[in-house]
């Protein structure tokens, strides 16, 4: 069986370091791979409605802003599929129908979205569509029919739920959808990148990201004022590595070529690690040779985001000619899920001759 | 403003004299008055699906009776728009945006959900298709910008969910949606006819329907059976009226030109209660006249039913023209609803423009 990605973003805001060690940097690599038949990627506005339907206006101003992270991070339209979620109104259907194969209880036990409603601050009041997302997410994933869907391990209980439906479709209406397979980060250091305050996750709302279409300056001023280690005051102070988020950020991000390149007196991680345990390395080393590193990553992704900015109907048109194509394989899949329903009366000539036959019995 | 009827039933079985007494028989009449100019007439076979996943078949079937018992009882197609709602996929795109503007929470106080959680035993695993089920029925009404919605006292509160979620849609996106009218009935003997066993409610599990379709000796046979005064057992006993069932059915079929032409004993339906009340008549008497009561009303709609019978495929092109002409005045409202919400990208020029000239600016 051919193998077939789903991933995408929410379009809330414009991507940051945080989303690209999470998933846009191995992204781009699957895509290149040569692995993958077909690569499907969404810019999830409908999705991002279900928490921001009184803001509508946020999700449309920021799919452009995806988009052009998407392109200057290197994914190719002519290998990647990139579209926007709402419109491909099979999804809708898709979704419809798979709320009568998962029961109130079992969302409610969904760990994901408890996390997710507790983050957001709900409470009572979580909008029906916040509260279903994962039956949409499984639309989403079984209309391209994903086999593979690299996402973090917060969201395994997505892609559980998204099995589960596939299942209960499949054994009551008839083999017609895939069991989708989730792909894990294969690296420890890629799971989640926290915020530049130091806090667990980078976040707009409090001010801790770095944008892949940050200038210069603007990284500079960033990583200069990032949080390190509280207890290292004096350049000769021992300082800790762990929980300190340069060094989180150098475990994600440097290679020892950025050594030989940027900071030479020494030849990998673990040696200025060293040194700033023993103490007598200060924390504004450390954070330029950080810069330098994000620099050296942010340059190529700045040049080409710099490209595409120039022509903007054109990224819209990369989007529309991506999104006519997601919307025929939805077709193809909806065909597929309601045949299997039954549900096509109109063109099923057999049950229109078997009630036919019917009536002429019973006169 | 003109005014739009919107109404149907699920497709679960054949539609019986309680359907008839409860709506279709207004219905007749509303679509006769001249006062609508259009009526949308649904047959809810996605909403009979909420709580009969596991039973498709059972939906797929009684498509065709419940049009059958439609065209039968005298809904016209050339005055009534007859479609099937799963084929309207509109109304999967609009239930699940209206998802967003409704808590969860509201769903759980809906009254009507709540008891028609508890009729059908679901208790913790009610399926999130029926539970969503006033919004799905909130795109309907408003699919059609239905100004009327001729149901029971007991829907009221589905439509006050749909008339909140028009007044939020309105109050967030811009004024695109109609806020619909409960009409309620006229005439308390219709609002809900027992069982002929005397149970509350006509349920074709119990077994204690009278159908549109039934022959004239099925009826006999369920008349004579019927449910009367379990004290009233030698013909000289005194009656009691209240909670007989014959009575009941007397009260919502019986007129006095049925008295004049089956039983000129008695001058209306007052004279016979009062002697049924002294005592000194049976009830088989009662019956047979209920019975000629109720089958010079079926009649009619058997004879029409029976011609309908003899040309299946052409019920189904009846159901599929109503359908397509459903389905365009559907379209149209999300292209609405769409354009309100500012989710139409690929043809928002001034979105394009704007964008362009942003960026432009930052060059």
């Amino acid at each position: 069986m051919s193998k077939i990605i789903l991933t995408g973003d929410r379009p809330t805001g414009r991507l940051h370091l945080g989303h690209y060690v999470g998933s846009l940097k191995r992204r781009v690599e699957l895509q290149n791979s040569g692995e993958y038949e077909k690569i499907f990627i969404m810019i999830a506005d409908a999705q991002a409605l279900t928490d921001n339907a009184d803001n509508p206006e946020k999700v449309r101003q920021n799919i452009i802003e995806v988009a052009l992270d998407y392109l200057s991070v290197g994914i190719d339209p002519a290998k990647s599929n990139i579209f926007i979620q709402s419109q491909i109104s099979q999804l809708t259907e898709l979704t419809f129908y798979y709320m009568n194969l998962v029961t109130v209880s079992r969302l409610q036990r969904n760990p994901t979205v408890k996390s997710e409603i507790q983050m957001r601050n709900f409470e009572a009041s979580i909008p029906v569509g916040f509260f279903c997302y994962p039956i949409s997410q499984a639309a989403d994933i079984t209309a391209f029919k994903a086999t593979t869907v690299p996402v973090g391990e917060d969201q395994e209980p997505m892609i559980e739920q998204c099995r589960e439906i596939v299942r209960k479709f499949n054994s009551v209406y008839g083999e017609a959808l895939v069991e989708p397979e989730i792909l894990l980060p294969d690296n420890k250091a890629c799971l989640r990148l926290p915020g530049t305050d130091g806090k667990a996750k980078m976040s707009k709302s409090l001010g801790n990201c770095i944008y892949l279409s940050d200038t210069p300056e603007e990284v500079k001023k960033k990583v200069m004022s990032m949080y390190t280690d509280p207890n290292h005051i004096q350049v000769s102070d021992p300082g800790q590595v762990e929980g300190n988020t340069v060094f989180t950020y150098l475990d994600a991000f440097s290679s020892d070529e950025d050594f030989a390149e940027f900071l030479p007196d020494y030849k990998n991680l673990d040696e200025l690690k060293d040194h700033y345990r023993r103490g007598g390395l200060g924390d504004v080393k450390v954070k330029k040779f950080l810069l330098n590193v994000i620099n050296k990553e942010l340059e190529p992704i700045r040049a080409r985001r710099h490209e595409y900015e120039k022509d903007i109907p054109e990224v819209y048109n990369i989007l529309k000619r991506g999104t006519e194509a997601a919307y025929a394989v939805a077709q193809d899949t909806l065909d597929d899920v309601k045949a299997a329903m039954k549900i096509d009366y109109f063109n099923d000539a057999e049950l229109i001759k078997v009630q036919s036959e019917k009536y002429s019995r019973t006169e």
